[in-house]
């Protein structure tokens, strides 16, 4: 197995690979994944993944299964990074960029994060797997489940768009609606996880999505011909994207395969839940508790993050920021998005388009800069939300 | 510009590319482009092939834009094959493949067509796009226009899915419900477009969306190592697709990438628009047009095609053939794909699915045959059309 150790993101326990870990038996807080990069350094070379498959599995040195025929796949990543000069023009901007998730196996970015874990899982011997969802992590799972013949168990906010319940039981999955918002689901999760030893996959609890996420971060990189952009936007519910884009910066500049230039990191929320926008503000560790959350970017609707203090060291020491948008004007970047390029984005694409007028108009971004904006998900599956604001 | 010739598919006018065109102006058949396939042959090699981008332009010697500058692309083509054991153990086969284009720009197939055709509009001096359409050929043509900033028309049967006309709107285009089915609409739209001058875009109505669609069968042969599956079960309604993989086979054993072997091509269709299989049954060159047309997988509602001889003729010279299931197959066929693969596929993918199983129990495909599925789009555009089935 590639993976060397399991550190704790917060204390110093390490912890040996192989086992069914999900978080530090001390302290409670999420495990990263270390490789032996050096080694991985003498093959993972940009002249060598030029011939790769097409999939996040082209990394596979620095990925937590070796034996391509242990990987569950239904070709998740190698995204398009599309260049968006007509939405450019419209912001006043001369080179954005949308990475689009879209068109990922199930719709979303969750497909990354979920290939991974749910192979692994197999890996270690789990026999079901569970977690809660505001949608897309959800159906994710599902899928690759289905795809390796294991049990599947998901809980979401029972004000979910039915399109999920259609898709993610037709997966085979069993699927529980509960009242209120992932946090009080991945509570009945949690519950029902110990009492029938299902091994959870909620969103940093165990230490394998965002390695999957991270991939992200090597594609942008590969994409940009082995730089990074001056911006990157990214919403934000749980982070797993924006924290493994950071690890996955770090892993290429050990190896040599970037510097030590990083792009400033730009935390997208929503007015209606903007935990990390508040905790980003007035300069906290960490982020409380987000009463009252809501949003038709469901992505969004998070209350509380497990890896919160990980998103705001990553936003701070990139010297970015955090920022949050209205409902109406999430609509108004998803029409933008669709209008001016043809992306029909999730609303939290549609958020980032958003936030980056707005840091356009406040001169956070000048004319000249690289900004990438993050789709995390096709808007097909979000209809529902969107048809009542449209 | 890489075309050196439009052939005219029925009689034998030929025209110089460059011109905006339509059908023949003799015999209103489709016109195929053709190419120096011998210059093509010099450079488009396995081996080169390796590193070139990941989308349908990566055959750039065969397809009709040179300029990566003038292509409208968003990421379109080179979708996964997807080896699926669990359903080939589920179906009483070995060697069962899926073909996934949900992950296309748009959600489907039609990507394809209409980056290759808008961007040809484009580069012959057309301002304006149309075509009718059951809804994702619409919202494709919709999203490559505001891609070019062109404008575009797309007329649709009254009863499609909402999320088409929320899509195709939201990439600026102006939609047009019409009373009846898409010969209905494209009778309105041919119309329109003469009063109008703007340039039609229907199905095998203008040259270059074939060549699009044809990639994927490029696209089968580079993922199965220059080889061809011996069965490829396709979705008809226009037969794009087939016509073009059927064109595109003739192109790379001409360029020496691929022998004389060919799949039996499969022509799938549903029992209430069947009018390839009833031609196919009773040995006619062409298919009549099918009363009373009725199916939810929409793409597969096309009473008349106007290449019905040319999908005809590839499925009789392949040694394949055609065949219908039922809606409640359709379903059936849906699900087994979502429960054994994790793939939320069209109803036409489906089709597919349960034409296999009928073609399996029928012993007309062997347990070893290695057999190409297409699933040509993603089911969360179909939600509205499945939810009173499922």
């Amino acid at each position: 197995m590639p993976v060397i150790r399991l550190d704790c993101t917060k204390c110093d326990r390490t912890f040996a690979p192989g086992a069914v870990l999900n978080l530090c038996t001390s302290c409670s807080a999420p495990l990263f994944a270390r490789y032996d990069l050096e080694r991985a350094a003498k093959t993972l070379r940009p002249e060598a993944l030029a011939t790769r498959e097409r999939s996040m599995w082209r990394y596979h040195e620095v990925m937590p299964v070796e034996d391509p025929a242990q990987r569950l796949s239904l070709g998740e990543g190698y995204t398009p990074l599309l260049h968006a000069p007509r939405l450019s023009e419209w912001l006043g901007l001369k080179r954005v960029m949308v990475k689009d998730e879209g068109g990922n196996p199930t719709g979303s970015f969750k497909a990354r994060g979920l290939s991974a874990a749910v192979s692994m899982a197999k890996v270690l011997g789990a026999k079901a797997v569970c977690l809660p969802s505001a949608g897309n992590a959800g159906s994710a799972l599902a899928a690759y489940a289905a795809r390796g013949g294991l049990e599947a168990h998901v809980f979401v906010p029972k004000d979910i768009a039915s399109l999920f319940l259609m898709e993610t039981r037709a997966y085979g999955a069993h699927v529980e609606t509960v009242d209120g918002l992932i946090t009080d689901a991945g509570r009945v999760c949690a519950s029902l996880a110990r009492e029938h030893g299902w091994y959870e996959c909620a969103t940093l609890k165990e230490p394998y999505r965002v390695e999957g996420k991270k991939t992200m971060g090597y594609e942008l990189a590969e994409q940009l011909d082995w730089t990074l952009p001056d911006v990157i936007l990214y919403p934000t519910g749980g982070g797993t994207g924006l924290i493994g884009m950071w690890k996955a910066f770090e892993e290429m500049e050990t190896m040599g395969l970037i510097g030590s230039k990083r792009p400033r990191m730009v935390a997208v929320q929503a007015e209606g839940c903007a935990p990390i926008v508040k905790a980003h503000a007035e300069g906290q560790p960490d982020a409380p508790m987000w009463p009252g959350a809501t949003t038709h970017a469901h992505g969004l609707r998070v209350p509380k993050a497990l890896g919160d203090f990980l998103i705001l060291r990553a936003v701070k020491a990139s010297g970015g920021t955090a920022i949050s948008v209205t409902e109406e004007e999430i609509v108004q970047g998803t029409k933008e998005l669709a209008a001016s390029e043809g992306l029909f984005a999730a609303p939290e694409g549609g958020a980032c388009v958003a936030a980056l007028r707005k840091l356009q108009s406040a001169g956070q971004v000048a004319p000249d800069e690289s900004v990438v904006v993050f789709n995390t998900g096709t808007g097909f599956k979000y209809v529902e939300n969107m048809t009542p604001l449209w």
